[in-house]
């Protein structure tokens, strides 16, 4: 079981800000910028690279829950990264995916 | 007309990884790793900011045509990053909403 789970099992604490049936979205504990947001899919999906074609409205739902989760954080204006890693190069962290929401500073290029 | 649709338009040369009726991707003239893909979906939205709520499966195809690039250009196993940038905060480039596929090296950490 990975801390995403133990967190959308509500046995770790985080400081959630969206939930529904689908997607729990919490603060990051290592913030990488002023606003930095995991959007996570409930369902264990390990990495994008095991995502299933049928999974794109699942897909597509995280980058507009991130839209969502910016607009109520005031980034929406100022601007905002999205960021998913697969796989060691990328330093995928947590193998449960998630999207990566960071903003209110400037983000420099390249991304990391 | 952004750069994009010149592109899509065949108004411009790019080096084209993928097309069909909805997305076009292509390599990135000022690559930030050894694989750095930009997929763009043919219809213009500006920015995320911008998607409608009924594009959740566009978003979800460019997310997974991203993944199948990733796959065709070798960098599955290694790893990749994706990055949706929106807004001036992120750098955001070209007014034409796009993903950003990077890959072939080691990405640090914050991602910009």
């Amino acid at each position: 079981m990975t801390i995403f789970e133990k967190i959308i099992a509500r046995e770790i604490p985080a400081k959630i800000v969206f939930e529904d049936d689908e997607v729990l979205a919490f603060h990051d504990v290592n913030p990488q910028a002023p606003v930095h947001v995991l959007i996570v899919p409930k369902r264990v999906v390990a990495r994008l690279d095991e995502a299933k074609e049928s999974d794109a409205q699942l897909l597509g739902k995280l980058i507009l829950v991130a839209r969502k989760i910016a607009r109520e954080l005031g980034v929406s204006e100022s601007g905002y990264r999205l960021v998913i890693n697969s796989g060691p190069n990328a330093g995928e962290s947590v193998p449960h995916l998630h999207v990566h929401l960071l903003g209110k500073r400037s983000l420099g290029w390249p991304p990391g």
